[in-house]
């Protein structure tokens, strides 16, 4: 069997160290330089050829920067002949940019889906995206993980009873009804009003959360607006106490402070898909280390990925036969 | 100028003719052939060289055959030198298979997108797509349209005091928002809840739709089924009139009978996306085939094709600057 | 070394199970869905990471249905990281639509060997294709078997003394020639002639048939029409008695009636490439499933699938030198 | 309109500037360079920015220079802008290798096809192909000329009393029959037998030729012999005098001496797709170079290149609605 | 005729707005929005259906930014159906990663090449590529356009009597030739010498340069670190004056600072292919918009590009037939 | 492990033998044939499937035939379903077309790469390309040899006190100057002047060269014409006794006369990555064979390439961190 090579970029050398511990192996040394012309250069120092090779790189800011390292990690590994390349994005944050809404404009998802293929990758391995039909726009085959499952089992250790999930979107809810169901809680959501055009608010909450506590779950928080929006109308409904639940904690702009005064918020948890931000010691990150690991052992060893997540959320679970559809076939 | 010449195959011929009406130049003539061993073979009639070609075909049922022909006469238009091939797909109907709602499923909606790049279309004009994010599937530009403006003109002309908007989907009711404001109405919508792995039903209303007669707005309408539950849920809230409007007017299986039967509609709205059903001579249509035209036109002349949705719907019209992002650029 | 996994669409399942048999696998399972609107989608159910997956699906009625379940599946196939996947398509009905015989015609043989390599595959295994020259129309390697060898089998455990093998085309004779080596007979074949532009009819006999039995040999045989007229022909020239055999028996429209009530036909043979028609209990069927199961047997392995056909058509065999050109190599 | 260019490598300039003439354009200048290593190198002298380009070179000995002289003037087309390239190809030898008629052998028709496309060819504009499905090997648009009706031209003048069109190879008789119609004549053709695996022999004629003047017609002469082979077997049925007309005149090896002093042989009428043999002022040369200047102005205009052939030769001409298969669309 | 549409990113606004300025065209908006993860998108506020589509965006710091917007702006104008899009990158910085200079290094040229190919350009327009090869990384046609005549024309007003040019880099000085001519001067060069792996000095000059006023020619200065040497080199052979010229003046660290301050530069010239260094008012810049701006004009007529330079530099300037090679051709 | 199996044309088998011998395998059969109208087929008689395969072929005279057997051999070897492809080519004659340097000129260095990509390679196995950027014109893996090493080992062997190494082209003296390196011998180079558009001149010499013994170094000797003159400016010099050694020893035309009978040259030295010119037995012939050997044989195992070069060459050898940049990375 071809031997398993991991490399980084310089946006979370942390969490590939950590996967290579999960993984047990040394993560292979990787060099960025940087010219006087701020172009980036990659090389790597350890061989290649003909090995089952992965690339280490979230698209964190500087965001440029992170994509063009991997896109150059991708172009090395090629050119030294690796085997399989596949990149480890755990947060690809280009899936915002998943459609036209307006005219004339760019879309970044598919377009940075292209350019990862165009450099070289022969997969990509990621987790939540942020709406599942990005998956569709890369002409490579994707494996896509949930944290889910991690972030569950931060909170089976404490005492649920009387908890809500509430997921600051209605129209994006399926992630928070799939950890209500694996909690044993009911769920909640709020429903986005667009103001103007360019303006969303939370201005109602849909299912019954008066005197209970919250877990609000997202899939990406980034400014904390709309998390803060949030609680502002779980507390006009008597929501006093929340824990705030995401896996890409990019916490940007003046989100740490947003957050971390809040009187509501009682924890914050995220996962390490993405640098934690400096100075907020009371954050809460589950490593997703292992998870991503795992999953590289498999797609090494030719086993099912899916089977990671067998009882965790029936999308990424093995399927089985369903019947909301007339059967043709076998 | 390079002259307009549209072709259509066998899936919906009498909107292929009104597009040309409206264009004012005649359908060209298309053989389909259909082989003793099922195979299909297509012949175009008119010299496409270096002509505009447009091929008006909706992939509707039967579906497979729909695709099929639409391939075999680009391919055919391909081969004979045509200057600029487009797809003229008003009911895409894969668009619905658009994630990978399990492990090991085929993608249909980002396939056959890629199938219709490689039998040499440049460009697709389509109407509605089930996601927005489909667009990001195709490799070849893609003029999305909207029948929004159609379907609000004829609400226009009724009175409409006491109506309101509703959407089956919470999660997807950003048409029904935008329909809602060019009629000056107020909104609601569906909330839907997922009973076990694949049942779907809708338990609740978000918005006041008590005492309203209501219009409820839908992208697609296959067997009914969800408009029938909504409409029960609207029932409950002491709604007793609606009228169903829609895009694409499937109405497959037992759709005729459910609707037209239904004790609270008042009356059904769609386009003719699709061709209408047999046997509903109530059935109000309106053709969206002048907007195609216009389209098509404005495609020919290198004019703005989104200038067409201009009050209509923000999402297709021109750009206008916007404050809700930093602006770095001019 | 990688496993082999094999998956059928509905188009002939029993010869799935049959070249599973062969291969001392299990069939793995497979979902088609078909959704409200016609389109389908392909689930499968067995783990394909870095396996090697064979589809097996060939083109017969309804064509574009088995067709697009091919194509799905393949598509199901690469997003789950199949290692090579290779396309069993044992009649490729599209090979007839091989050459522009008239302006502004679709090529669908090329298009479809395109769709197949768009979709993912990584080589076709066929057999018997209508012209030699629609191998190239493929991208992707192509392992082409032939059934000559299977249905030479059949006749030689028959008395063959005062036997001719006659092809209805002379045009298209290397087959019968080739078949008739393998049976120590003589060979004759049909003359044909255009009336018109589209009509063709079989006028006279080349090589001597007179007072002998005919084994009449053609690729496939769809409606039955040029069969009959070649036995007329040879009924003209004191043939009475003729066996009938082809790769792909089809027997389409009325072609059962036809051969079953001929006066002149003593046993019609055929293969399994496609399913067997019903109501036609002495047709006899000879199974192909082993060469095929040896073919992917062979190819998984890495050894010479051509060595499989030697001392059948040197067509199919491994090279030899030749002294027809001169050398100017090794 | 863009302007044409007509470019020409060294391969056949005399039919380069014929074609120019007719067209009332200069053949502008090329530089074909070779170097102290044997490589090639192109420069064209004319601006071809935004250019119709037309580079004529067929693939005649030395032929890898002649396709290496090609592909470089289009590589320098491309380069320098060009809008439209098109590979004017009178002769493409390569079209002989169109089947893999042993195992592990090269498929030269397709790939030469496919190295025009990768050096940027837009299209590609040649003459009776060896056979019709050589035409789906290209991935770019084809147009496809016949000589035919050059050639029937020159026998109308002609006294045809007792005249039969005869073909050498039964099975590749169509365009015999074809050229017959046009002359109003009898046809007869050669029935090809294979002796042992690498030698073919013509041992028997179909139709009747007795007593008649024959024309003999093929596509391609090079070594002549299988003409000589023909006109031996003619002889044995007491045919005495015969015309040999053919598109590609290659005349290769012992071919002008074997057919100069047969005395069957009362002239040899070919065309100048290919540059004539020395020392053979009796060859009659018809010129092709009218009908590819008429098909450049026609694709240059956006007409129709097939209505070139109306009455000539129905694959080549304009389609009309065929009975041959039942008609589904329009 | 199309019309020609001018779009800039945020890397050099005031350049694109001198060529727009040159041309008689309005610079049309751009709006490029940073998202608070830090991705970034373009939108387009002007038509570009069918358009001439020139984005003007040189690769400079943040030059990951710079790229990322120039290639969603090309994705933008793709999506919105323009006709022609072609890539005017005055400084294609990343030309300097232009061979593996060592094992399992990025090749950032071809690569950058690749992705702008992918994003959809048609066509790239630039200037002095650091290596002449550089051209050939790209798949789609390049305008190369040089500096060389505006930098000349500049030191044509002064007295040039006693002056030499002289080029850093001996192995690199075919520029500085060229240069020479124009000014009717002798030429010299620096010799460099690489000490150990990783350091290069100057430590010899080619040619005559004592007593001479020297003009030193590059094509990019980013430290100075290397003129700095050159011109203590030249002032160990008795020079005492320098001016110093450069095509790309990014003048990055402490180049400012070096070459303001150093006592024998009489002045520094440079063009606008990027933004000029803040705090320099001394410093020349000749500006190369109006040569841009003729290119565009020429691209959009279809004339000849290369006719600009002829006078300037035969590299660039129309061919001429060469007597350096045998001529096979024409 | 897959099998590897060796195949070479007709360009120089006494080398694939050689490597062979080295690799302890047989080199497999293949047949190039050549029709009668010059096109050429290639057939490879050894099985393909899933091994390794290497395709052994320089291009060196006649050039485009070299060429034409090479992509053949890989199109057979794609057909035959082989797992990897490296095309070996020695000397790729091609490197020298690495630049535009005029207008509307072909490049033929990236078409061929193109080319050979097209065909099927995987990868490239060369050897001192002429231009170190040449590399980045293939789309696929290239492992870049030298032959420095094996060149060094030749004269290792003799007295070199008093000698210096001295490179025709100062602008191409990094080989030179490792070469001295490893001889720890002082470098000198020929400075060479361009006289008026197409000739070049050596006029000067850089580096102290009076009273030593020369060792010139050259790429590739064709003509041998810069090597005579270079000979002229060191006699002028004092130099009285000169080595020559060069990779690829082609010398065409007049080359072996000129430089047998030099006065001055004392031997030639070369390797036999092309055949060796006829009539010259004292020209010295190092093998690089065994190189190539040692480098499939690593390619093979999945070994790192460039250890074979540690103390050759440092752009060879495998990366160590170097000091030139900031590191940002690892």
């Amino acid at each position: 069997m071809r031997e398993v090579v991991v490399f980084s970029g310089s946006a979370h050398q942390p969490l590939a160290h950590r996967i290579c511990d999960e993984l047990g192996v040394t993560l292979s040394e990787t060099v960025i330089s940087r010219f006087s012309n701020d172009c980036l250069q990659a090389q790597l120092l350890a061989n290649c050829r003909q090995r089952d090779v992965y690339i280490v790189q979230p698209l964190v800011p500087p965001t440029q920067d992170s994509l063009m390292e991997l896109l150059l990690m991708i172009d090395a590994a090629k050119g030294a002949s690796a085997g399989m390349i596949t990149a480890v994005i755990p947060h690809f944050a280009y899936a915002r940019s998943d459609k036209k809404d307006a005219s004339r404009i760019s879309l970044g998802g598919r377009l940075v889906a292209d350019l990862i293929a165009t450099a070289g990758a022969d997969r990509v391995l990621t987790m939540n995206l942020h709406a599942p039909q990005v998956h569709g726009f890369f002409s490579v085959p994707v494996d896509h993980l949930t944290a889910l499952g991690v972030l569950a089992d931060h909170f089976r250790q404490q005492d649920l009873a009387g908890c809500v999930v509430v997921s600051p979107d209605l129209g994006n809810a399926k992630d928070a009804t799939q950890f209500s169901r694996l909690l044993g809680l009911p769920v909640a959501a709020g429903s986005k009003r667009r103001l103007g055009d360019d303006r969303v608010v939370i201005d109602s909450i849909v299912g019954d959360v008066g005197g209970r506590r919250a877990i609000v779950l997202d899939d990406e928080i980034a400014t904390g607006g709309s998390i803060v929006e949030l609680l502002d109308r779980l507390a006009e409904r008597g929501v006093t106490e929340a824990a705030v639940a995401c896996t890409h904690g990019l916490f940007a702009g003046r989100a740490v402070d947003r957050l971390r005064a809040h009187p509501m918020v009682t924890e914050v948890v995220t996962t390490d898909t993405v640098p934690a931000p400096r100075g907020w010691p009371e954050l809460r990150v589950r490593s997703i280390a292992g998870l991503f690991a795992e999953a590289i052992k498999r797609i090494h060893a030719g086993e099912s990925v899916s089977s990671l997540f067998d009882g965790v959320d029936p999308t990424h679970a093995p399927p089985r036969q369903s019947s909301l559809f007339d059967r043709v076939g076998s």
